[in-house]
């Protein structure tokens, strides 16, 4: 054992440090694509132990990887050199009282998402961030990743859901920004800098987080589009006619529907219809006195009048509304039961969806005759999750995945778009975003981790290469 | 003529360069507290032009002092010494066409925000931002302090509205970060850290922002409250009751209502009772199916039968609206027109405004007996306007301005608020944030700054003392 893990469990003590077969848990990522053996895991009980250990560490120039729930996409929170310690904020998972006077809550960086939502809901508030791994992905994580959701174009991302933040730097010391208040401007914007660092420029370990009222009513369609431009035309008009109320707009397609409907066999597809692209919307209001389902109705209407809508029902329960959910929920599932896929997470203007989906569908054609597409997603905010099985018949994708995502990226970026656009960059996509970066971008990234980690002690690798 | 005086001159042409008296306009701010005449202005026509001009100062060793619309309040667009050159980008005032189906818009940093709510509005579009500079403040500006006004708590402040930013750095390089996505995680949040950034570490060009349909109705009221408590509690129920539809929340107290009316002649109060406490309450929706004003008498029923609301009107036509915020808007000018004044920009979470209003008026009654405070401004995001006169017969504060600022900054800050909400700190607040800032805080801003501006050409003196 040396010198520097010895430290590191004298800090933290036996519940503290994990090694060997107990650090296993956290060796890989969600994909399973990333990660080798660490020299241990770091659970420290609080903020002064996790500055200890990253002091230690970087004194004994061993890498720190900062781990949530390990629920990323892109390898961004396990160790790519055994030289490393994984910190594990999992013990960290103090929810502080809800004020309900100013919308806002203290949390520790380990609090598991869906745990904070439970903790809400009996103060009649909400935190407004929603996703499928909402199960196991905690707080910091989020934080790290900037993460978006189902409810971003309405809410914001984490970035604009975070009023204040404790940090570990990579020196060792806590930056207190624990401030509870939007207007803050005394100062550069490190709260928001710290979101989307992918645990670069420090850990978080505590945040001050934007809480809202809970609607007291929601209604929920879902629907049949004939294409995805009418799928772009009906999410147009519902701003206009619903912004306020909307508090979800989703898509997929029946590629997708397909995938989840033959690997899910509980699952239940319940409008008379098929077509090629569908759309969940929900609305919900704080306001009793407003016709939501008057309103929706109205707009399902009138995207039938325009050809827009060719099927659509409001659901008449909640166990309907989740059987709706559900379609869209267990996409990435389906697709993932079917075998070998990639992922790309793309966003582009939201009126550009169409466009996007058309010419990716022709590029990704030319590239493998028969590959399969299913993108699923965000309208609102134009996040697609734009993901490939093989052809029919074939378990891969030919040596290819470079092509795809070079010419997605390409595309996305042409548009004023991202190829990046709520999972990150981490490990996967750091040679694509250093490709892809101009030249200024490239440098003016690279100041800013030499500025905060000039010995590039915390998550090496990740979001940029080394510090300049 | 120096030598780099002939070079920038050159760059810029006749239109483009301004020296003596033609500079004049440029030198001083907007209450007259600072600037001294620098060598001259640039008004480049374009990016390139702009970018030239900061390399050329910068291998000059001369500082560059970007400059909006000159509104701001915290001395932070003039000049504190005479071998700099203010940089206007008063000449570069495109707005793009709008793009109604993504929600977006691209514009020159030299725009006016008004002239931005005029372009929009025949697309039934608008860009929620609005304070009372609106007719002077250009984007650029408006994005270097990350303004906020009377919709930030709805809508976000600049931050959140900046979907893409063009930038030059303090190396005469151009940042293309252009992009009209939400979504964009592809490395470290560059364009949110610009926002706020009072032009210390590049100068915001063009800007790609979010737009939101334009309302298709909307409801005012002006409600006398009990006491900022009960505001207080009225604006927690209004957000659980009508959150998506609350537009405005600003609140006055009847200090700030007898100056306006003293000073403002045309001014008219029209409702039959005063209070201490003034609310004006705007409501507003993208659906004709909403019953607004129905909604927001129930409301103000509720507050009345609550004991908070003790008179009330909704405005019965927009002459009448108009009227309501001109009690509201006029606050600064009448305070103005009655003599000296001291001004502070506090946040504090919104449900410990009373508090605050409160303390604060014990803690300035100790320091100079008599003294007159006209708190005002945004309910919804904590944010007061926390403004002095001298006591009444007395022309000046006794020198105890510093004093004052002191204690409420103290205050605020034990409050988890903010001293610097939305005006920033310039020059006029920079040692107060320098003495307020952590240690860590204050090492974390001076390394940002070093890695962006080493040489220290853009707005030295702002925001953060010399670089690391």
């Amino acid at each position: 054992m040396t010198d520097h893990v010895t430290t590191l469990s004298e800090i933290l003590g036996p519940k503290g440090w994990l090694s060997g077969t107990d650090a296993e848990p956290y060796q890989r990522d969600w994909l399973n694509r990333y990660g080798v053996a660490p020299l241990g895991v770091a659970r420290p009980a609080n903020t002064a132990e996790a500055a200890a250990v990253v002091k230690a560490c970087r004194e004994a120039g061993v890498a720190v990887i900062p781990q949530g729930g390990n629920t990323g996409l892109c390898g961004g929170a396990v160790a790519d050199q055994p030289n490393a310690v994984i910190v594990s904020l999992s013990r960290m998972t103090a929810i502080g009282e809800p004020n309900p006077e100013s919308g806002s809550i203290a949390v520790d960086a380990g609090v598991v998402l869906a745990a904070l939502h439970e903790a809400l809901e009996p103060h009649g508030l909400m935190f407004p961030m929603h996703l499928g791994a909402e199960g196991s992905a905690r707080i910091g994580g989020l934080i790290g990743t900037n993460a978006g959701g189902s409810q971003a174009f309405r809410y914001g991302m984490m970035q604009d859901l975070v009023l204040g933040l404790e940090v570990v730097t990579p020196d060792g010391m806590v930056w207190d920004g624990l401030r509870a208040v939007q207007k803050d401007n005394a100062g550069y914007q490190l709260r928001k800098l710290y979101c989307g660092a992918e645990g670069t420029l420090g850990i978080v370990t505590r945040a001050v987080l934007r809480l809202y009222p809970t609607p007291k009513q929601q209604t929920s369609a879902l629907l049949v589009m004939s294409d995805f431009a009418a799928a772009v035309s009906f999410g147009v008009y519902l701003r206009g006619e619903a912004g306020e109320f909307l508090a979800g707009l989703e898509f997929f397609s029946d590629a997708g529907l397909a995938l989840a409907l033959k690997h899910l066999p509980d699952l239940a597809y319940q409008l008379e219809s098929r077509g090629d692209v569908y759309l969940l919307v929900e609305l919900a209001s704080g306001s009793p006195r407003v016709p939501l389902d008057e309103i929706l109705n109205s707009a399902l209407e009138w995207g039938m009048e325009q050809g827009l809508v060719t099927d659509g029902a409001l659901a008449n329960s909640g166990a309907q509304r989740s059987q709706f959910w559900r379609l869209r929920e267990e996409q990435p599932e389906g697709q993932r039961l079917e075998g070998e896929q990639l992922k790309h997470d793309i966003s582009v203007p939201p009126g550009a969806i169409a466009r996007f989906i058309k010419a990716g569908a022709e590029i990704c054609g030319g590239i493998l005759p028969g590959v399969r597409i299913n993108p699923f997603g965000h309208l609102g905010d134009g996040n697609i999750h734009y993901n490939l099985s093989p052809p029919e018949g074939r378990a891969d994708f030919d040596g290819k995945a470079g092509q795809f995502a070079e010419a997605l990226t390409s595309l996305a970026t042409e548009m004023g778009g991202s190829f990046a656009a709520e999972h990150g960059l981490g490990r996967a996509k750091i040679a694509m975003a250093e490709q892809n970066r101009g030249i200024v971008e490239r440098e003016l990234m690279a100041r800013l981790k030499g500025a905060f980690d000039p010995q590039d002690t915390l998550n090496p690798g990740v979001l940029v290469h080394a510090p300049l």
